[in-house]
């Protein structure tokens, strides 16, 4: 029977039978060459990519396609990502991939091809949208999920069925370059903005794969990859939530992390990978290797002996499939296998996660077709454009105005610095210009996109000058910034980061900091136009907060739009003239002169400022802090009782009005505060958010429905659970701008909650 | 029974009897209001004394000296330690409320006197040795265990009892102030020199005290009491090794760490104050409270609601005594005594370990008396001021040296910098001068401390020059400074640190520094310097290691003498002249350019350089660099045998010969790499180091017994263990200069290791 069937080139012996059924007999009949053959990606054509990803010129003998396509095939690895190729080329390249697959393999199982798409699909003449910092600006989680709607819409033309995205990384320390990837420093926030991100993609039929699971921005120093050593309370009420958040906002995918926490890396962890993800959150999905980290146990982490052991490791821990190519889950587990060492069934609990994932996306129809429609393919259409536009707009932070904002009336302006005039200065390390075009500068970026400099001229007359490159520059090129400014009603500095991927630029993948100054001579030209009395408007352009304190009394204005996409400039002419009235919040904290890094707001009251330590952390700008033209008035904040069941809700019923002439927006960030826990908490810690909208005149009732489960944190039991006692909610305009500190008695038994728990308030704006 | 033995002041029935059996029976005779009196102590006069600890001034009422005395009374809180006073004046003193003690309270017990003595006994007029980063520096235990033989001497003939150190907190980042109390960044020096500091205060009869136990040394972004979140595997590994050393060499009290580790903070966690320290370790001594440590559960934690619930939880945790002065456990305790919600038993279980402490130093004998012979007591005799010179001379370092050092002959030399001609420049925070005589400049110092100009007058013809003081200055003082140079053959700049505590130093307890630039205008003073083209040699009096590397190419020499002490400017001068040939390692290392803190040698491959992140953590100086004016040649170094069982030895046989014509030490450093293991491993991990001399022409043979013990480590499992496999051996002169890698195979069966593993090897040298 078994070997009857093993000749069988038949997908399913009952097409009528359940899925998993249908999965787990069809492994019965595959050799176990042609299982392993389904767990691990192929990276074609990287040879002559770019050095987009750590060590992937270290890898092995070239791939025999020919050897390798005939047992099948899990993953097709970036097949758009990996050098500039026109998008109907790429998918018509794809589709006869997908073909060869099918008809030179057994049993005809097309790949899953999966792709980046961060801040938008890493392909040629894709829509740049704004970066994850931005999302978390924004706080807008119904824009983010459009965004991935839309992203996933242009993914499924092309062929694509896998997203290598969101980052749920909670940033820890804003030297480590992948700041920029995160969307700042709060579980709650990142959670809510992660999960429109997965809602967005997963409703386009794109599998979403949250990373990196978990711990990778813990790395000691902020230096990318580093080991880090966190306790397993602030491992679970930190680092997981945005991931628990996600899932259950239908993730069908995770990646695991690269890095070690207190010794044992990610990728051969069994407590993280199963335990904690398939046994206690009952994820039914894959996981999948952040590239080369399999090989990376042996090779970088000193805890595997060989590639043999690392695939055992890994495997055995819950890593499904191997990316971004094949490499130790091709001969190493073959032989592990042979061997013993490994048992067979493991393989088997990884291909049926593969398999039943292939079932759901189509890929095993009986009417499957590679083939995709249509011959010109607009990755960067009028809705895609208009969406990052307006993204943009709602996440540009307002940080300081001391009142020459908006910008009105047609101004003689020098617009200075190096990032007022560039198109990379709109884009994060993922974005397709930055992560791939950069190794190819004979290739056109294939999208418009305006500088500062382009936007500002239709609103001034203006003057551009350098000022300094990112990196280095001359005395001579200040000097002429310094003329320039001396010459203008106002001087706009446009300052940050390059982005770029291992050394490349001052931000992005493997772009670490050493401490928080502007990179380069920027300070140094900031200084030099401060000091010409003209007015300095500074815009930062960067993959993360940097020191402002010792020029913030002296500028007019700061407005920091991270990495704002291709329509940023945009949007950032529209907050200087006063056309967009700001509305974004900080995710991340900017760091006042003792902020020493790591630092986040999520601090327990002796990492604040003490007079035990010389070094006061208060921040510059806190986070959620954001200003606006037409600040709200805040009327009145209540809860209905002061009884909070621990195991019911709470009612905070907060008045807003805007009493000025034009519309305006606030996010009512909804804080806890707890005086005493079996642990030292956070002072104050997000619990909730909302974005609201008035018209001129207008005035708005929100109600938030916080659950007591919202306070829960892990005690000194090791579970997360729900105490009884005072707690203080805080409702404001930032983390320290508190309009209303209210005290409730959580009443009732404690509680221990579990993954179930609510996770989010429920809001009603009127 | 009862009622009539409560009625009874005898303190013992049966005299005959053992010792806890006594104890016992005493303890069923007190009353609840006599027991938790020996569980505190009172610090008399601590309302005029300086700001020697945190929140000293937040105490609550006054004491009531004699409502409190009547029913006795566990400690007294720096009775020299709190204002100049004469040794023999505070001794007299100290007799007399001793007296009050034993005559006012019904059993007669008198109090156990505590003391700081970290640098030397914090009174007046005593010996201020070498700070304990020279310890580290010095790899000679047997100095530092004579050092503390001489100033237990001290203390004893005071009247004093127990001694509040050593500090075995393993440094993990250069920003704490606190760094310098430590003694270096490796648990295994940590250790081995706190080993030895243990067993000669304790050889005199006084209680030693390892502090803090454990994590105070972890606090994020090395601000002092910040939280920690350090993993369990990370905590055993580097934490906890040094106390489990000193435990083992008879030290008889422990001290809690303030900070919180994971969101729990020490002075509330059983799991360490009494399942590691009592029922795994076997301690049967007494866990006394880091000063104001229990309200601070309350006041700055927030995981008590009040007093009594602070009480609570650290005596349930295992803390017997509160420090410095009654509060917690006065009425707060005695207050949920009645209530009940504190078990009796608790209170017993503590002063049981108490009272058999008083026992055993014979505070209890019959013929105890608190009078202490002699009228003049010299606290800085001859003896201890040779010993001071003897340990300052074997523990400075030359970090570097073009050739110009020794400095032969007479020269002029300019002597310029804010650390050179300052007697406070040589001491640490916690020496009497600096934590005490600050706050009366009206007192004498009260000992002889020549500066670095005082002792290089003798050597050369000397021109001073402040240049900047540590903080502050003015153009004209550095240019003075450069004008002295420039008018010199050489120039030898003194800068660091001024030792402080809480805000009022660069280095020292509540000192600390956001980065490692030399504070105020110091390096702009060596720029300065180093453009008049004059040689400069840089000495550096510091608390912690400083960035040098944009100047050590133009640098002559530099020379690290951390705080050396009150002979320390001596043996400075005899380093500079040749007269002591330099024999200090380093115990931290001294950063480079991208060493980003937290960093220290102790970390993973993935913590050094690699090509996934810009920022390459190469220290400037490694651990255990250092120069000699005659470096040793290294002959041979060889293991006996490839194999080494993992519950056997292996014989490590290193010779050497010095080939030139001084005396000279090398520091035989051996350390541990361990390929592949179930963890990320430190790449190297010292094991074991010992210091040899050698005549001219002399070669000796060092022969290291090396247990497997030695390679333990915490696994998977979460236990200590000894793997089979290959680990090397690095034997040579620094973390990263080793002359030989030897390559052996751990054979037998994988072991589980506890506490009563081997911790030392054996060294033989011939």
């Amino acid at each position: 029977m078994t070997t009857e069937a093993t000749t069988s080139g038949e997908l399913w012996r009952d097409p009528q039978a359940a899925p998993a059924d249908r999965v787990r007999d069809l492994i019965t009949r595959m050799t176990v060459r042609e299982k392993v053959a389904q767990l691990y990606g192929v990276w074609v054509g990287i040879e002559s990519g770019g050095e987009v990803a750590p060590h992937q010129h270290d890898l092995a003998a070239p791939i025999d396609w020919d050897e390798l396509v005939q047992h099948g095939l899990g993953q097709l690895t970036r097949v758009f990502g990996t050098r500039p190729i026109a998008p109907e080329v790429g998918a018509r390249s794809l589709a006869r991939t997908q073909r060869e697959i099918i008809t030179r393999s057994r049993f005809g199982i097309p790949a899953v091809v999966h792709e980046e798409c961060l801040t938008g699909l890493a392909a040629w003449q894709a829509t740049v949208y704004p970066s994850p910092l931005c999302w978390g600006a924004s706080f807008e989680p119904d824009l983010v999920q459009r965004m991935t709607e839309l992203m996933g819409r242009s993914m499924r033309r092309l062929g694509v069925h896998q997203g290598l995205a969101p980052v749920l990384d909670v940033t820890r320390d804003l030297r480590w370059g992948r700041v920029e990837e995160s969307i700042g420093e709060d579980p709650h926030l990142v959670g809510l903005i992660g999960s429109a991100y997965v809602s967005g993609l997963e409703s386009a039929g794109i599998v979403a794969t949250l990373k990196h699971f978990a711990g990778h921005s813990g790395s000691r120093a902020g230096r990318n990859l580093a080991p880090s050593s966190v306790g397993p309370r602030e491992f679970a009420d930190v680092l997981l939530p945005p991931f628990e958040m996600a899932l259950r906002a239908g993730a069908r995918s995770v990646m695991n992390s690269y890095t070690s926490n207190d010794g044992l890396p990610a990728a051969a962890d069994p407590g993280l990978l199963t335990e904690r993800l398939r046994d206690e959150y009952g994820f039914a999905g894959t996981v999948v290797a952040d590239y080369f980290a399999i090989p990376f146990l042996h090779r970088l982490h000193g805890v595997a002996a060989d590639r043999e052991d690392a695939a055992i490791q890994s495997l055995v821990a819950g890593i499904d499939v191997e990316l971004p190519t094949v490499d130790c889950y091709g001969e190493p587990l073959l032989a592990a296998l042979d061997a013993g060492t490994v048992d067979e069934a493991v393989v088997d609990r990884a291909l049926e996660r593969v398999l039943l994932q292939k079932l759901e996306l189509g890929l095993l129809d009986p009417d499957y077709s590679p083939d995709v429609p249509g011959d010109e393919i607009d990755l960067d259409d009028a809705e895609s454009r208009a969406l990052a536009r307006r993204l943009a707009e709602r996440s540009i932070v307002l940080l300081h105005n001391d009142g020459l904002l908006p910008l009105t009336g047609r101004r003689k302006v020098a617009v200075v610095g190096p990032r007022a005039n560039d198109a990379g200065a709109v884009m994060g390390c993922y974005s397709f210009p930055l992560h791939v075009g950069v190794h190819h500068p004979e290739v056109p970026i294939g999208l418009d996109v305006p500088t500062v400099v382009d936007a500002l001229r239709a609103d001034h007359d203006v003057v551009f000058s350098l000022g300094c490159p990112v990196l280095g520059g001359t005395d001579e090129e200040i000097a002429a910034a310094v003329e320039a400014a001396r010459e203008s009603e106002v001087c706009v500095a446009v300052l940050g980061d390059q982005a770029g991927l291992f050394g490349a630029g001052t931000s992005g993948e493997g772009c670490d900091a050493t401490d928080l100054r502007l990179p380069g001579r920027q300070e140094e030209l900031l200084e030099a136009l401060l000091a010409t009395g003209t007015p300095v408007v500074l815009v930062l352009l960067s993959g993360r907060p940097y020191e402002l304190h010792r020029q913030i009394d002296r500028l007019a204005a700061v407005v920091c739009g991270f990495y704002p996409g291709e329509e940023g400039a945009s949007a950032l002419a529209d907050v200087l003239s006063g056309r967009t009235n700001p509305s974004g919040r900080l995710p991340v904290t900017f760091p006042g002169a003792g902020t020493s890094q790591p630092w986040t707001y999520l601090v327990a009251p002796l990492g604040e400022r003490t007079d035990i330590s010389s070094v006061d952390p208060t921040p510059l700008f806190p986070f959620g802090h954001g200003l606006s033209y037409a600040p709200v008035t805040w009327l009145t904040a209540g809860v209905e009782a002061r009884e909070w069941p621990t195991d019911g809700t709470c009612r905070l019923v907060t008045v807003l009005r805007n009493d000025k002439e034009i519309a305006t927006t606030e996010v009512v960030q909804i804080y806890l505060h707890d005086p005493v826990a079996e642990v030292a908490r956070p002072t104050q810690q997000l619990i909730g958010a909302v974005k609201v909208d008035l018209a001129p005149g207008e005035t708005r009732t929100v109600t938030a429905e916080l659950h007591a489960d919202l306070t829960a944190y892990t005690g000194r039991a090791g579970h997360r659970q729900v105490d009884q006692g005072d707690v203080e909610l805080r409702v404001g305009r930032s983390s320290t701008d508190v309009h209303a500190a209210l005290r409730l008695v959580l009443t009732g038994p404690r509680r221990r909650v579990g993954y179930d728990r609510v996770l989010t308030p429920v809001f009603d704006i009127r």
